[in-house]
């Protein structure tokens, strides 16, 4: 069995969820640290972050690179990699890439269903293609060894990313709209694109990402992945779960309407369930991963296919992904 | 000839000042980043120094600990080393310290002159003392291995700031007072026990703090040493120079009234000269570091002792003192 990662969790962190991790077999989960968060904002989350390495020493470290993912998983922990899933940490100020480098953010998304500074998201009406400041973030983000992450963005962003980009960038957590159609699923011309450049697919677990939501059945799933193989190639592809376990619904208001608006976004949800979906009960939290493994496995995969969409293909994304590039 | 490093510095800075630096056989310099400066505006000029050393990178280099302060002088090049003459940077979150310390922070003072959330400044008519926050700020100080440093400290939280730290402290500009009294020279009391206590001082080259000001001989500096030496001990003295070079005087105004006052503050000067004063004829610039060891071995001070004065007690003190300490 090889490295098990998932490639985004935003849990409401606790020791009943590192314990989990720990039982599901995961050596590294990349965890969201900003929706919304001004820089201040999002270094008062890095801080509580230190908070629980300090107190779960036992169960969790920090990692800003594979080999340290491979150093902690070695110690019988999971490895903590930090991502945000918009560009607010940065502000207007492309200094602040190399600062929140340094703070270990190794993962960032160029925009979050709305427009950014930078790129379009994935709920807006027009999308313009990265903006100039995009272009000059996504030099920056290429040169110290963030990776870019398309997640939340538009179509036309997101393969400009892929073109700007001089490294392979990341869609971590999203579906095949082809196979679900929902906004926030990508279009097989996207995913051919992603996969043809060398940029890796996380397939996610959120029910508004899945066929029949929280009803999508392990097999169903399975055949999603099967479906997102033939796009991105199995070898770029990879989990990330969306596991949003135990937070109350104030959170997923916070990460649909920020401070950005006074009316009410149901995003993805609607009046009559505006709060987090329940989970498949396949997938209720991190000790579900073996039996996603195996739900794989009997889906068709060959066992090394498995073993690289529960993680390997991470590790290798990571290695290359993450640290300065060549100048 | 052992290392050569000065332990404080806010010139205005240069290609001219980092030749210069190379010049003087300067390995290390600890420069300031921060006067009154918010956690932002100190990450702003941390974005400024991370420019410098993209431009200058044969020049100069960060170091966070004495064994990358070996590397970069191996590589004929000199480390420069964060501190922050205030705890402005960490406002009034203890998180900021192991963020900052991160982001290559090493030396803090607790107070600039004033009352700080911390500690007592020199110019202040009353002093109570480390504070609840200072106290539990140099225990995390001592955590992550960050260095507390008094020098524009009042005496008694500066004889606190010893007692309560658990690894030795440091005054890193400052003379004493019993050679010339200034408000921000010491008392023989204070640097017996910074001495006794395995503090270091660094002997200040700022005209306001020499015997005759601009006019101190290279003579007088050195029988100051020696009477330093005698209270504090050879091997606990090394050199702060707090060289202010090509600085206009808008920033010896920012030194001393930041955004505390709407008054005008001289400070350590005065009405009829309110700015820098100018440097004395033997000590302009980094170059002159070579002139300063020849003039303490003129002086009566052992070539080991002056190897140790010019730098090697500046390396064994940063040895112990950066980086996370025995729990």
């Amino acid at each position: 069995m090889g490295f098990r990662i998932d490639c985004l969790q935003y849990c409401n962190w606790s020791e009943t969820v590192f314990r989990q991790m720990r039982a599901g077999g995961l050596d590294a989960v990349h965890v969201t640290i900003a929706y919304h968060e001004t820089f201040r904002e999002t270094v008062l989350r890095m801080e509580a972050w230190n908070e629980r390495f300090a107190r779960h020493a036992d169960l969790i470290a920090p990692a800003g690179s594979a080999a340290e993912i491979r150093e902690i998983a070695a110690s019988g922990r999971t490895a903590i990699v930090f991502g945000a899933q918009n560009p607010s940490p940065i502000e207007d100020d492309i200094g602040l890439v190399e600062i929140l480098y340094r703070l270990g953010l190794r993962i960032m998304q160029l925009s979050y269903n709305n427009q950014s500074l930078l790129a379009t998201g994935c709920y807006e009406a027009e999308d313009p293609g990265l903006t100039r400041m995009g272009r000059a973030v996504v030099a920056e983000m290429n040169r110290v060894g963030m990776v870019v992450d398309m997640s939340h963005s538009a179509d036309r962003s997101t393969l400009e990313a892929m073109e700007v980009s001089s490294r392979p960038i990341a869609i971590t957590h999203a579906n095949p709209a082809s196979w679900h159609p929902a906004r926030r699923n990508f279009s097989d011309d996207v995913l051919r694109a992603l996969g043809a450049s060398g940029g890796m697919l996380g397939l996610s677990l959120y029910p508004h990402h899945l066929k029949d939501g929280s009803d999508c059945t392990l097999q169903q799933f399975c055949e999603g992945a099967a479906i997102a193989a033939e796009l991105v190639g199995a070898e770029n592809l990879g989990i990330g779960s969306d596991l949003c376990q135990d937070q109350p619904d104030s959170v997923v208001e916070w990460m649909r309407t920020g401070r950005w608006t006074r009316a009410v976004d149901y995003g993805e949800g609607s009046a009559a369930a505006p709060g987090f979906p329940p989970q498949p009960d396949w997938f209720r939290d991190n000790r579900d991963f073996p039996g996603l493994a195996e739900g794989l496995r009997h889906a068709g995969f060959s066992a090394p296919e498995v073993d690289g969409i529960m993680g390997e293909n991470w590790m290798r994304f990571f290695e290359a992904g993450f640290g300065p590039g060549a100048a």
